[in-house]
């Protein structure tokens, strides 16, 4: 069983493939399992770390623990130095982008590339209310009304209109998901990101870093992710059409080549 | 007290300046109250008509009473008929537009121009699953948790986070306007939604009318008001940039723009 | 005859109707003849003052005179002089938006209202050697040349393909307009526009001003009209969809619905 | 030296690296040479094989032949097969891409996966008339004049305006290409794809399709590209944000990472 401890809590991971390591950052909802149709595709020729944030999936749910986003950037090193790794490509997905945004500036040393997908720098008040909202839906510890309080923003209303059956399939197995317990974890993760505000150092990111967004993406919308290109010198920008905030359920073929494609070049290209 | 009644139920209306007559239908959280600050710059030169739908503001909310949007397109046509008006313009947002697409079509020859701002053709799954967010949160009686859940996806982001003391202000208003009893009903009016789906009759629309979405509009996005635009034929469309779907909140001087332009002249132009 | 002298230079004008007064400056092909079509709908409740720049038009083509748009500017303060008009709105499209703008900053007890259609602040390098492709086009003296060079850009891709007989038409009468007089003076008007770049005074613009773009502008793209929205304070924005450069010729009732709304009330409203 | 015959016409190729075949089509203005800066990246694990059009670069440029796509379809089957190529994978940018549409319809079972960057399915008459204007600077035999009226519109006005003096240079480099023969045959190229015309096929492609558009291509506007993902069943869609037609030069690192991220996996993901 892959596991380490960080500060007595149990940290779960898993390791797939043989080469230059990508660790993947999970969403808030996700875990490990979340993964598990892109690791032949991704692990081809690399070694592809996954990871459960604390609160998440198979890591400690700890209901005693008040923390930030600051606890899950150390418990992301305490893993990496873990696995005897020294440099490592890191992706992130919305949450997981913002652990690995603030991971590549304090601890610059560990990542090649960085990929961050539908993500922000900045937790704004609007996001924090919406937090809100699904905290105040989980503790009514309805898995129907947490599901649809918080799901369908986080589709494309195209994708979750066209692929209903899909959806409402999505809505059963997710309905066993939501447990007490996974929804009281669910709070503390939101509430680790209502004071999330990296926007002043974004210019500290100096790797390679390749940031994608949906042209749907309700949850953060494509404008943050223009925000974090903007700021961060050099980096790629790339835009999944007709796509929601789950970008890798949406558009998985997309996503997948985004990733390969990132990778699979050491130099910068320039023309001019 | 102008008000008349249908099928026994009150029905509570407000009149404003002469000309010609400009009925206004309201979103579903709103009443004639919402339209205070837009009556002057509106009622100058026209016969501005303020109207409750059944389970809104001061007309009735009957509590024991099953209805969809047919309902409300009848309570539209009888408070015409009883205001004696043969021919009107017709206004509408977001519910209100969708009222008023039905009516334009089932009544056709009570409608002089049409104005459909923030609005759609049908309830997707996706919009009815939201809907259903909606209630679960009324259905809890907590204020805050119906605020939370519904109010920030009617802004767009940069608004609510730019104007976010304004925001808190609206939300303690809010708070005491979320009764029981406007709970209740609000869960009536998302139900009267639901199977709402009037794309196959577009095309039979034939009033000038104007079509006007925002960019930003997380509730009715964008492409439901293009694909009115593309199913009536030579309807007028407008976007009004960095603009959520309360429009007339976030950008009252480009919404009342688009009405008094639109009914400001007579003829269609054509350079063709 | 209405014409005025400006340095002993003929300058052409029209007067349309009564009320508050609102003078509209070409692009840089337009001439008086240009608004025929939009003079009734206009003129309504508005004395409209069309009127050819120097080099357009009815107007002198002096073809011995170097000239920036510094003129043009002193060229429409004398025609407002001369009209005995002490403020007025005024509306630019193309090369007259960016008259307009100057004048509004350098003279700016003359301004009412201020409405830019589909114009830029700044002569990119883009943009100037695209002028010079027109340049070298018109040098040619052929009239098919300088319509295809510069025509198609102008329309939106969809508008010039669905519209294709009327635009052969168009293109009938546009060879006889493109004469060797008309073809110098338009290369003058070229020119005269090489160095403007009046974006570090946008902020001085004081005036309510209505700033109106179309996202399929590919002479003056929608992201210059965002950059005038962005850095002059208070100022509205709206866009007409699926419309190219020529916006007055493509969406006709948009376009004057836009000015008549924007010119319907006194006072800006706000909710904030 | 690569070359082959095909009907007495000489045509050029190259090819770099091991692997499966890549080949890869031309826009219309460049040659093998356009490529250099990629083959490093693009041939790691990949044959890539470079190639002249008929007209382009070092092939033959035969002054006294008429000819449309369907010609250099078969110039493309001709070299494939002279290759001993049994399938292969196909990019084409631009007039490329339009080859490369028309051979994966007409020549099925010869292509693996096809790539489309910044291309379309039909030469509108629209496009049409720009080609026109083309066809009459090139006819000037000034390079500066057919420099002019074209290259702009093929970049994104914000990479012209921030990359002036590289294209300056560019400009320099240019006036020596656009030679009297050089101008000749892009004048037979632009006649070459005057009646194109693929939409009512599209249906036909039946291979892992990856269509690419920019959002400031301005020759081959993102619509057109929106067209052809439309209408391949199951194609994917990626958009490079803030670029213009020649994708390659503005954004080589997006360019390179689409290619190798859409070969770099065999089996399409469904999470559906």
């Amino acid at each position: 069983m892959p596991e380490m401890l960080y500060d007595s809590r149990k940290i779960y991971y898993e390791v797939y493939g043989e080469g230059e390591p990508l660790i993947i950052l999970n969403g808030i909802m996700m875990s490990h399992l979340s993964w598990k149709l892109f690791i032949p595709q991704l692990s081809k020729d690399k070694k592809v770390i996954l990871f459960d944030f604390l609160d998440q999936g198979k890591s400690d749910k700890p209901y005693d623990y008040d923390y930030t986003h600051d606890l899950q950037v150390e418990v992301l090193k305490a893993l990496i130095d873990h696995l005897n790794i020294k440099k490592t490509n890191i992706f992130g997905i919305s949450y997981g982008g913002e652990i690995a945004l603030q991971f590549a500036i304090k601890h610059k040393n560990y990542v090649n590339k960085l990929l961050l997908f539908n993500t922000t720098a900045y937790t704004t008040p609007w996001l924090k209310d919406i937090g809100r909202g699904w905290i105040n839906a989980a503790k009514t510890y309805d898995p129907e009304t947490f599901y649809n309080v918080s799901i369908p923003y986080i589709y494309s209303p195209k994708f979750y209109t066209e692929n209903y059956e899909w959806m409402e399939n999505r809505k059963n197995i997710l309905k066993g998901v939501f447990t007490k317990d996974f929804l009281d974890a669910m709070v503390r993760l939101i509430q680790s990101s209502e004071d999330y505000d990296i926007r002043c150092k974004l210019n500290e990111v100096e790797v390679d870093t390749l940031i994608v967004g949906a042209d749907y993406d309700f949850v953060t919308p494509l404008f943050e992710q223009e925000y974090i290109h903007n700021n961060i010198r050099d980096s790629k920008f790339m835009v999944i059409k007709n796509c929601g905030h789950a970008s890798m359920y949406e558009k998985p073929n997309e996503f997948v080549s985004q990733i390969n494609g990132f990778l699979s070049f050491e130099k910068k290209l320039t023309t001019l």
